[in-house]
């Protein structure tokens, strides 16, 4: 597993290309992050993420005429291309409906891929940055799964972890975090977007506002591990309001979720632009 | 992330229908295990591993004959669905070739994913014991990268593990080393083949030679993380023979690997069946 570095010239010249047309613009970060417990990485910390939602919500924004930067976790699921079968299925399906729609939206997607905590955090700064001309035009959906904790870079040993021993005792520190960072600094106005996922119902909503109060979002999105693609709770922190959303027959949860946000982030520009 | 049970009867009637054909079976087993360090599990421990290893030795398998159980990871690379290319690939390539060679090798070859370490060990015995009668005929290649560490059931949290603590300590217990029981109980005479990957070069050999002493297996395959797809050390354990494997210009390294196991195997075969 290696690093990966943003195409930083390449970022930017798409979203030049893209400045004059007047769209929204939206960052989407998705996938897990991974944490290596080596230098030489063999073995690294997960969290799960199959990306499932955030490649489905790039769908949903690109038809709601929205420029699209991917952030996604490199080998997570690609929007378009998660709708395409295996060989290995022989189920019926419509693949050229998806690969049309595809060719429809390719020019305003851009996709960057990451993979380590700390390929993440460098990115989200970078990204959200160039950003920040946009003002309120820009949308940062921050769907991916950080890790929480890491080895910092001056604790990692060079070589794989030796097997043989009676236990092996992991130490890790918090991850800084830049979440807050995003009102803070980098582009204090985009339109925040974030979420929460637990797997204990009982404090998903206290978890929310607490993250809200922590890092000023504008909107938080919580959802359970079991439940997360049948229902979602919404919480906009400047009005101070619960939305909870289940999934509608026929439909993805997160076309309902994009439409509300982009219905918001559409009030939210029209407010003070 | 789920856990994943063998469909034991679907297995043994793919192996009962080729049983009469008198051709030899390989398990290919693939992909890096994961150790969930969660009861509901939201982390976890991978081991890198793309999978890219154990999908290319299955075509070559099939080419020569082979029947193939492919014990692989959930997601990770799978043979010939990895040469078509991602719509976001606008390269030319001959997909056509692939799927010709897919529907031409079908009917020879079972899928069967895995995802943790527990269910990678329960299924090994469970195909290994399946493939005890088929004696020297069969062969075990064992390329899934195995955790060597992990949390006993019993000592896992329930919920997510939560964050915000100074630092976060992990207590691994050495997982138990099943590679010696297949030569020692599941499919005495199976021919076994295992692989051992490292990052520091100067202890390779050594360690290949550790493996040998302590878990029996037929043939050991040495390879560096770097270097992998270019060079292979291959050492026979009732020889005491090492053999380098560099790879040709335009064929993968899995090609030569799978031409000199199996002309290995037809040896092993006639010596005493």
């Amino acid at each position: 597993m290696t690093s990966t570095n943003i195409d930083l010239a390449l970022v930017q010249s798409f979203v030049d290309k893209h400045r004059t047309a007047n769209r929204p613009i939206v960052l989407v970060t998705s996938g897990g992050t991974t944490v290596p417990l080596e230098k030489n990485t063999v073995r690294f910390i997960d969290n799960f993420s199959t990306g499932q939602r955030g490649a489905a919500s790039v769908e949903y924004f690109l038809e709601r005429n929205y420029i699209v930067l991917f952030f996604h976790r490199l080998s997570s699921t690609l929007p378009y291309q998660r709708h395409l079968k295996s060989i290995f299925d022989e189920s019926q399906s419509n693949q050229s409906y998806h690969l049309d729609q595809y060719h429809k939206f390719k020019t305003s997607l851009l996709l960057i891929p990451f993979q380590t905590v700390t390929d993440y955090l460098t990115g989200l700064e970078q990204l959200c940055s160039l950003l920040k001309s946009f003002k309120r035009s820009a949308l940062i959906y921050a769907c991916a799964a950080v890790s929480d904790y890491y080895i910092p870079n001056d604790e990692l040993t060079e070589h794989k972890i030796p097997s043989g021993q009676n236990e092996l005792i992991i130490r890790l520190k918090p991850v800084p975090k830049l979440l807050g960072s995003i009102k803070g600094e980098y582009a204090p106005e985009a339109f925040v977007v974030s979420f929460k996922l637990e797997t204990d119902e009982k404090i998903l909503e206290e978890k929310c506002l607490q993250s809200a109060d922590k890092y000023n979002q504008d909107v938080i999105i919580g959802n359970m591990l079991k439940t997360r693609t049948n229902q979602v709770r919404i919480y906009e922190r400047f009005d101070k309001l619960w939305t909870t959303i289940n999934r509608m027959p026929e439909k993805e949860i997160e076309y309902q979720i994009i439409e509300l946000l982009s219905e918001k982030h559409r009030i939210y520009q029209m407010n003070m632009n």
